[in-house]
């Protein structure tokens, strides 16, 4: 019976909504992120305390939906000449490099063998965008120069850590071949130019009649749902191409930005709506995920220490070629730290590196824990130090729950 | 490397979605509703033909969420003393009664058994709302006298054939408690009674109130994280009573209808959007689940008769007591043929019957197939024949794709 009611589809929507909820009311209260509030309580629900809510395939196909949502909302916020500048190349690329020396050093230091070594590296080359945007949106920064440094950096980036993940994984079957490599570096860069292009030239026009057509008046609903289904389009094809969903995802949003819809209902509307309750489902997601079981005192060092390493070099690794591409002082802090998240993409790194049988649970735990702090830390940092929106006890009030 | 593709979330969606798009456009083709549309080539795209999509956990999952955000979206647009009128109670009986005994007599002519037979009855009692609804929705005809009567007997229904399948239940166990049946009868009353005035009064009140915080101010997406939280929240409890969760969530929109929204984002419009991706996923998933490949001559003959007998059925039952209570003949009619589709409620009982070893997959087979051809069926009788919006060239234009 209890099995069953944990299974129940109506019963894990309210439980997630329902800590969505409390981690707004707990992110008000400490004055904090939203993101923060519902990871916290996500943990607390998890599997090490409550035990309220287990990681189903169900909950996990829910998160993924809304990760994909949330970049999709970002993108539609940006244009393509926004996003795609040499600086940010040049910040991503600097940004990579350093991150990986620093994991792969750091795990050589704990004896974790080469290939472990390896893979450590890699998984602190990709950073998350979701975390990152959804700060800055929640603080109505996503417009600043510094957001827009960061989301390009962060798409250029995670075709980076592609290549850099390829590399690795030649690299401990020991044998680089640098033709396997080229193609990886092909297929994404056409994935890239080809999908902005028919995003921007094709998609978008062939919408914009669509909008104009009696089938879009008489079902105005329909411009809705074929948005959505380019988004999907877009996330799977990075998938099989070997990038992350979101990136298409947010290639997608890119493109479809900017169309005046008349007819049909606001498809950008529509996406804010799924991605509130999507996204919030994600977050708390996030912190479902951790076990806090497994942490032993050796772990926790290692952690700290890989957290810190995450942190410190991908602020120096992208502080540096921002300053040198000629932005201020603040706004290059705020990429670095901006920079600093890892979220999903070293969870499925880690993943990999697992499945992969070139680490065991200890490291892997640590990548997923190391993912998660530096997700934690950064909207704090963000926030409270860099944008000074420290506690102030009369912005808020709160009376009627 | 193919069945990587087909469980990615991704992929599903986007097939899903195009499936929703191509449903649309054939039903705009063959001037039909874009139900029929979706469901013909859920068909196509699943298991028995060209095998893109199966009936995976996930896609149940979203099927699930898109029945019960259905149900809360028309709920909303429906004030209490609309639903429950005691005219509707009588239709409802009478039309529960009526198919239940037709059922039974013609599985006891086809010599399956007295169990089996009281299976097949209590299969034919239950209406599923959300294809009516959603039809009448479509031709904007949702607010008319036959609507408000379908919608009300429909819910009231649901509540009779969960006695009914207590009671068959326990007539296949030998022995009818009437205690037993008791209590499931107060547990139904007592959850739509108190849901109804917890939701009218407190819920709502609170809602209202809490619109007007400086944390809906801070957070408008609050306040739909809320509602929805609600929907998800009354579904899960009318299914731990034995109900359907679409009944519950239907409760749930007629409580929250009427709250008049200044600073927090509209629910209401928020459910829509919702509505309109889960809604088209559900009814292509209806599809999917039809395999036509355990047809045999025998079985497409029982189908045949059993589908006239659930319509027919349903169709005198609600006529006489809809005569009676004054309505006019159209609507009366419209109020029979709109009581017809079994959809999920049937397709559930039906796999009860199965999981209990009451009956075998002929019979289950049989049991899926008619409520899939009444909920094909209906929305035809209703759109072309009660309402005319028959085939007209000049209606429709379509250019651009």
């Amino acid at each position: 019976m209890l099995d069953n009611i944990l299974s129940n589809i109506a019963f894990q929507m309210s439980i997630l909504l329902c800590v969505a909820l409390a981690g707004y009311i707990l992110a008000s209260r400490i004055n904090q992120s939203a993101v923060i509030g519902e990871i916290i309580l996500g943990i607390i629900i998890g599997p090490s305390l409550l035990g309220l809510i287990t990681y189903t395939d169900f909950v996990k196909g829910l998160a993924e939906l809304g990760a994909i949502i949330i970049l999709f909302v970002v993108g539609l916020e940006f244009k393509v000449q926004d996003v795609f500048k040499p600086k940010y190349f040049f910040i991503a690329l600097i940004g990579v490099i350093v991150p990986f020396i620093g994991g792969f050093l750091i795990s050589e230091m704990f004896n974790f063998g080469f290939a472990s070594s390896l893979f450590v590296g890699t998984a602190l080359t990709a950073t998350s965008i979701a975390i990152t945007a959804n700060v800055m949106r929640e603080m109505g920064k996503l417009q600043t120069d510094a957001a827009k440094a960061i989301i390009g950096a962060a798409v250029i980036d995670d075709v980076l850590s592609l290549l850099v993940l390829s590399f690795s994984k030649q690299m401990v079957a020991g044998s680089v071949s640098f033709g396997v490599i080229g193609l990886v570096i092909l297929k994404a860069v056409l994935f890239i130019g080809i999908g902005l292009i028919v995003g921007n030239y094709f998609i978008s026009k062939w919408i914009w009649k669509f909008d104009k057509t009696a089938l879009s008046k008489k079902y105005p609903e329909l411009i809705f749902i074929i948005a959505m289904m380019i988004a999907f389009l877009y996330a799977l094809t990075a998938e099989l191409i070997g990038l992350s969903a979101i990136v298409g995802a947010f290639l997608a949003g890119v493109s479809l930005e900017g169309i005046t819809i008349r007819q049909g209902k606001s498809y950008r509307e529509g996406a804010e709506y799924l991605g509130i309750i999507f996204g919030a489902i994600f977050f708390v997601s996030l912190g479902v995920l951790v076990d806090l079981k497994v942490i032993t005192w050796n772990i926790m060092l290692f952690v700290l220490i890989l957290t810190a390493v995450a942190i410190i070099t991908k602020l120096i690794g992208c502080y540096i070629p921002a300053r040198i591409s000629g932005m201020n002082n603040k706004d290059s802090v705020v990429v670095g730290f901006g920079m600093s998240p890892r979220g999903e993409v070293a969870m499925i790194i880690a993943l990999m590196g697992l499945n992969l049988g070139y680490f065991k649970q200890d490291i892997y735990v640590s990548l997923v824990l190391m993912a998660l702090l530096t997700t934690i830390i950064t909207p704090i940092i963000i926030r409270n130090w860099l944008y000074n929106k420290g506690p102030n006890p009369k912005e808020f009030e709160f009376k009627h729950i």
